[in-house]
This record gives structure tokens, sequence and C-alpha cells, in this order.
């Protein structure tokens, strides 16, 4: 039966999340917590070992694999069931009050969001401000692919299971076996986080600081130990190293395991990578021109510093801030605001639209123009050098075109609570596009804690859909999903 | 060569438009604005006339027709030739001092923006309001469309031409001679316009208020003879008539003429007309709750009256109002907002993106879902019964990316004027989108002369693009195009 599997699976990757849990927990214990840090996470560590462990005791499962249709469900359920065992901590431990502001901080977590409804993060206990942060880097690269790395002998499709929620259209199958990529893509995905943390110790900060931003940016996520974001520690140095490293993390990881063989030609002519970085250029150079004639900073340095980061923040959907960018002038918020709309590169752990499909899509629109210039001829397009197939773009669209539906819908829920277009828009694409802070009420200086709970249910709900990319989760909303 | 019949047609269509002004300077000299009236227009009449007699006397064409790619040069030319001719009246007249702002009201009257830079239209002559009202009848139905109907003899190709200015995806073909559909368009027009001018002179507007608001209501238009816009006349009856017949023109011609025949079933069933008659009645059921939850009217039938006006006003493109709906309550602007993403359906004088390029898109979705539920199964989206092509929902999916690709990019222009997002994205879309008012600063009772040239001009540019259906222009810009 598929539900054993399904439920066998499920209660694996639960468990994998408990361990991590449990490192938190014991972080807790070693900074001098004590039975408080054993109080927050030892029930969500006991439900996560323990439900492996009846499992393994009472299902009887031989190797079998998960379809299609289970896969999706599996996807869909291991992220709503991992986020209510992490947000428990956070409950237990008395500092968010409500279990859909709980589940809210937990899901903005894994999805690598990093919108918060905490007014004051910096009361919070060093063992949960590290499992906060660590959701981030579980999600970023996804819970389900470390559980394909993990967990083959669970016995998952993983053909089935990864490509729900890997990010981007087409993640590179570089190695034969999936667990095999699966494997490669966290190491390299540790390796660089070990070095950032690295780099920002040298900076100055704290071991729980540099871990948590490390996670943070690595995961393109932007929870912050710090009221004030990456702000509060107003170094020039800390902000170039982030942003360099979330432009690293918003980038396809495949491209790292090319440079790693010594495929340096892949990677230099990588169209993505090359439009990405593009837009991060034009992005940034238009706002240092809007923030120098506005007179906002001394120098056009300081304001290419400061814009700068920002844009590779909101692009790879990190969501830091290191000034409160919701009071610069018009054009640069609207730079910021069309940003939102892109996201990072398939394959990385940033969010949003991704930038391979809008370079497609542009493709496409060019390809359709010759064709009604010369109705007879064959026009194809190519990406990389590879004919992209009919279908393949047609599923691109479609998956643009329902990601923008759900926009406009999320913008008539948020707008129903009466808050204005700009706060409707940006709270939309903040949590449907993983980014974090929006503009106007939900500024990267505000948090959304002050929304009725129907809101930040809804939201919840759309930063699962930005993160699964729209399909995993409206599939199960269609009726052929529940029809045998 | 080409040229020449290019030319033949492009002097084939002024002369048309010189017609139609001729007979707004007899009006002229009927009201007794004598010499005045006779300055304003005669240099337009003139050329127009002239170069038509000067093409036929001086240019050999023997029923030659243009390729697709002059024909597609052939629309553009025309729409801003005549954009040019239709201009000199009001800066002869001294009505409008700047050469852009002139360029700027013509274009938003041919495309049926209304999008207006006068400050005060009431103090127009006569001649000169029904000049402009008229410029949104000639370019609703289509002056190529027309021209194709009355000028069979100049050799024009239609099948390459009117497809470039048709609105919709697939204008039906219901006759097999492309100039004999083109003028039962173009008669079922006319009737519709003659029964509703009848109407609002029983209303009690004088001819002119009635036949001006006729234009601009039957080409979804916008323009008015009153500062305060259709609100000025304070009648629930005119309200009502207008809403109307501002839905009427706003649904797919090619019903009307299934109706004639008898064919009623065409019409009761037609996905597009239902799809537009239920997003006229979601859009104004949410605002009226809005509304009376906010206490803004006295009763939820006057609610009714205004928020149906608005919303028929702004799906439609038309852009009359009765209220100022840039001070109603968030949640009511929000829907005006997404409805202006939307638009008319094919086949009507509505602009936007077209109901049933939505409708596609959404079962394109469908589809797809289906697809990654059951890789081997093989679904189709059909449409009124009829199996869509996949070329041709690849078309639309191409239309609508390069649409929100131009209305990305306009945002940012008119941002870098320095104007708020809302300004912004509502200008943009207001122009783009052939609707005329937005919100904030080019809100209903506010207009666009503020702002700088540049801006005029991008945005004229905008209101173009977004009439011929972004193709027809972009095309242009390829290199492709250029190339022999």
């Amino acid at each position: 039966m598929e539900i054993k599997s399904l439920v066998r699976a499920l209660s694996g990757l639960l468990a994998i999340v408990a361990g991590f849990m449990s490192l938190c927990m014991v972080v807790g214990l070693a900074v001098g917590e004590g039975m408080s840090a054993f109080r927050s996470f030892g029930l969500s560590v006991g439900i996560g070992f323990g439900s492996l462990a009846v499992s393994i005791v009472f299902l009887r499962v031989k190797k079998a694999s998960l379809s299609h249709r289970t896969g999706y469900l599996f996807v869909v359920l291991a992220w709503i069931l991992s986020t209510i065992i992490g947000a428990l901590p956070f409950l237990i431990n008395g500092s968010i009050k409500l279990f859909v502001d709980a589940f809210f901080e937990t899901m903005s977590g894994f999805t690598t969001t990093g919108a918060s409804i905490l007014t004051d993060v910096e009361v919070l206990p060093a063992s949960l401000l590290l499992w906060r942060s660590m959701t981030h880097w579980l999600g970023g690269m996804g819970i389900v692919v470390l559980t394909v790395a993990i967990l083959p002998m669970l016995g998952l499709n993983g053909r089935a299971v990864m490509g729900a929620e890997a990010p981007g259209p087409q993640v590179d199958k570089f190695t034969p076996r999936l667990s095999q990529t699966a494997k490669i893509l966290w190491l390299i995905y540790l390796a660089m986080t070990v070095i950032l943390t690295g780099l920002l110790m040298l900076g100055g900060m704290s071991w729980l600081d540099a871990l948590t931003h490390s996670f943070g940016t690595m995961g393109t996520g932007g929870f912050s130990t710090r009221n004030a974001s990456v702000g509060a520690f107003s170094s020039a140095y800390i902000d170039i190293v982030i942003t360099v490293f979330m432009l690293l993390a918003g980038a396809n990881f495949s491209l790292y395991w090319a440079a790693l063989r010594g495929d340096f030609r892949r990677v230099a002519k990588d169209t993505e990578l090359r439009a990405y970085l593009g837009i991060f250029a034009v992005a940034s150079a238009i706002i240092v021109f809007d923030l120098r004639r506005s007179g906002v900073f001394e120098s056009a340095g300081i304001a290419a510093r400061y814009a700068a980061f920002q844009v590779s923040s909101i692009l790879t959907t990190t969501g830091y801030a290191t000034k409160d960018f919701a009071r610069w002038p018009a054009l640069s918020q609207t730079v910021i605001l069309v940003t939102m709309f892109i996201g990072g590169c398939a394959g990385s752990t940033g969010g949003g639209v991704k930038v391979t499909r809008i370079v497609t899509l542009l493709k496409m629109g060019q390809s359709e123009m010759r064709y009604l210039l010369n109705p007879r001829g064959v026009y194809g397009v190519f990406m990389d050098g590879q004919y992209l197939r009919k279908n393949a773009i047609y599923d691109i669209a479609a998956m643009v075109f329902l990601y923008l539906v759900a926009a406009f819908v999320s913008m008539l829920v948020v707008a129903s609570g009466g808050y204005d277009i700009v706060t409707s828009l940006t709270a939309t694409m903040a949590t449907l596009g993983n980014i974090g802070p929006g503009l106007a009420l939900v500024g990267p200086t505000c948090n959304f804690s002050f929304m009725p709970e129907y809101i930040k249910w809804w939201l919840s709900f759309m930063m699962l859909l930005g993160r699964l990319e729209v399909y995993t989760v409206l599939v199960l909303f269609t009726s052929t999903f529940w029809k045998r």
C-alpha cells in the first residue's frame, strides 16, 4: 500500500528534522539555558524520533517507492508537518503566544522567506535563535532533497519527489544517481556555510551571530539575531561579505560542481548566470543614481555599498536589510519592487520566479515575433546552445501565469484587511516570492504581527506555494488528484 | 515596389480621417464657431485629402497587396500619422500649447485610452470636443479595419493588416471576405452608437453631450465633455445606460452578428462572455461589500450603482468615472487595480490583455497540472468545445508575458520622474491597458499634464503598444524585421 510508504517516508523526514533540533537543544544546554532548552525542544525531538521508531516497528515497507501522485502529497505534507514540529519550541518556550504566529514564523523559516511576527528578536534565547535560522538552512537546499540524500534506504522514489521540491525548472542531473546528486548539493552548501561563518567571525561577529547569519545568507532566508537586521553590525566588511555570499547562494549550485571539476567554460558561458549578474548590476546602478541625485548618502561609494547589498538581498530573495529602503526615493523603491518579481537562479536556494524562466519567456516572445513576420518559418528557443522543447516552455509559461494569478488573488486577500495597495502588493510578493520584507507597512523595519489571523494563515500558504513553485501545492487542489 | 502600395494605403487612410475631421468642421460652422472651426481643421483636412490626390495622380499601384512585414509597418505608421494630423486642430486652435501634449491627447483618443492632459475640457469649442471624442469612436473599432472596409479598391491585403490591429487573439472570420467582415463590424457598431445617442438624449443630455459620450462609451474611450466626467450629469438613468453600453462595447462583436442571425445558443454558451460577466459581477459585489462596511454610501443600492459603473468602466477599459474611486477604501481600490490587468473581450473595442487570453492561460495551467500528475497522458486545452492548438496558446502566453514586461519597464520610467509606486503602476496600466484614469496622482479627478515631456512621450508609446497588442509594435524593433 502506498500509504505505508508515505508514512514511512514522512517519519524518516521528521526524524531528520528532530536530529537538527536536538543539535539546537545541545547548544542551549551548553550555553547554560539548562532545563529551559530541554523543555523547549524535548517534545518535538520526541515526536520526530518516536514517529520513525513506530513506523519501523509497525510498518513493513519493502523498498516500496512513491508514485508521482503520492510524491506531491509527500512533499506538501513533509513541509507542513516539519513546520508544525518546528513551531512547537517557540510556543513551549513562550516567546510566541499564538499558534498561528509560531506556524507563520516557522513556515517563514523553512521556506526561506524571513518574514517575522516577532517585534523583538533580541530577547530570544540562543537555542531558539539558532533553530530559527537553522530552518532557513534546512529549507534552503530543501528538506526533501536532504531526505533523498540521507535516506535512500527508505525506498523513496527520489525522481518523483525531488522535482516537486527542488527549485527551478530543471535541476541539472549531474550524476546518474539522484541521491548522489542530492549529496553533492548538500556538501557544497555545507562547505560554503562553513567558509562564510569563518569570514563573519573574522569580521568580529560572535559564533552565534556568525552561524545564524551564515544560515540566513546561504539559505537566502533573512532571519537575523538583531532587530535592525544586518544593519545592526554597521560594518562595511560584513555588508560586502554578505552581499557576495547572497549572490553566490542565489546562483545555480550545479555551476559550483562544474567549477570543482574544472569546467570553467560552462560557468563563464551560462546564460542564466549572466542575466542574473546583469540584473544585479543594472538594478544597483539605477538605485545608486537615484540615491545620489536625492542626496541620500554622502558619497557614491557608500550609496553603492547599501544599494548593492539591498539589490542582492531582494533579488536572491534573502531579505536582509542594512537601511530602511522603504524610505528611499520613489525610483529606488520601484526598482526593488520590480526585482521582487524576479528571484534567484534555478538550482539555487533563492525563491521567486527564477531568472531562467524569465529569460526563457523573453526568448519565447522573440521567437514568436520572428514567426509572425515569417509564418512559414520554424523558430526554436535555445538556451545555452540547447534546444528547448515546446513542452518545457509551455510548462514554464503556465507556472509563471499561475504564480501571477496567485499574486493577484493574494493582493485582494491582504487588502481585505484594509491595507493600502503597496502593503497588499509587497506583503504578497514578500511571502509568495520568499523574500521577507516588503514596503510601506511591511517594510524592513516592520513585521507582520499586526495582521489578523486569517491573513497570517493565507500568507503562510503563499510562502509554501512560492517555495514549492506553485504546481506542487496546486496539484492537490485539482479533481484529477483525488480521482482514482 | 511595396513602398508604393504602402504610401497609397496610408494616403487612403489619412483621407478617411480627414473626412471625419471635415464633419467636425461642418458642425463647428453650423454651431457658429465660424472661421475658428475652419482654421482649426483646415490644415489637417487639406493634408489628408491632398495626400490621397497626390498618391492617385503620381503613384501607379495595380491592386498590389502588402506583405506581412509591410502590413505591420503600415498599421503602426497609420496610427502615428493619424495621431499627428488629428493633433493639429488642438494646436492651431490654441487649446493645447505643446506638441507633446496634443500628441498625447490624440493618441489617447485613437487608442481609446481617455487619459488627458487638459485641466479644463469645458472651455473647448464644440467642434474640438466632438473631434476629441470621435477619435475614440474611430480608434475603437479600428481605423485600419475601417480602411479595409471602405477601401478594398486600394488593394490592401486585409489579411496581413487586420490581424495586426484587430483586438483579441482571433477575430471570428464570420464571412469569407475580410472587407465584408469589417463592414458588418462597423455597421453593428454604428447602429449601437445611434441607439445609445438616442437613449442619452432621452435622459436629458444635449445632442453634443449625447454624441460624444456615445462615442466614448462605444469606443471604450473615456473622454468626456465635462471635467467631472459622467458624474457631472448626476443621473441614475444615465449611469445605468452607460454601464450597460460599456459592457456591450466590451463584449465580442461577433456575438452580435450571431444574435442577429438568430444563433442565440452560441451567445449563451460563449465561455469568454460568461467569464467576462462573472468577473464584472464578482468585482462589483466585492466593492459593494467594501463600500458598505466602510459606510461610504447610504444604501446598498446606491453603492451598487456606483460600483457597477466603475467596474464596468475599468474592466472594459473605458475610464469614465462617476465618483472619485481613488478615495474609496483599500479593498475597493485593489479590486480596481486588479481589474486593470484584465480588459474587455476579444473582438470588442475594449483594451487590456482580454478575458479570453486569461481564460486560455488558466486552462493551460490546469492541463499542465493534469499532465504533471500523469506524464503519459495527453491533455489538450478546449475553448467553446474547440481544441486550441499549442501554437495558439504559445502565442497568447508570449503576448501576455511581453505585455507584463512592458508594464514593469514602464513603471520604472514613470517612477524615474519621482512619482510613488501606485502612481507609477497605475499610470502604466491606465495607458498600456488603454483605460485612462489610474489611482493616486493620476486618479479620476486628476490628469497627466504635470508629467515631464519624456514621460508623456513614453506613455503615448505605451498606449499604442497596448492598443496594437504588443506584437505589432515590438516586431518593428526586431532585427529580423529590418533584415532582408
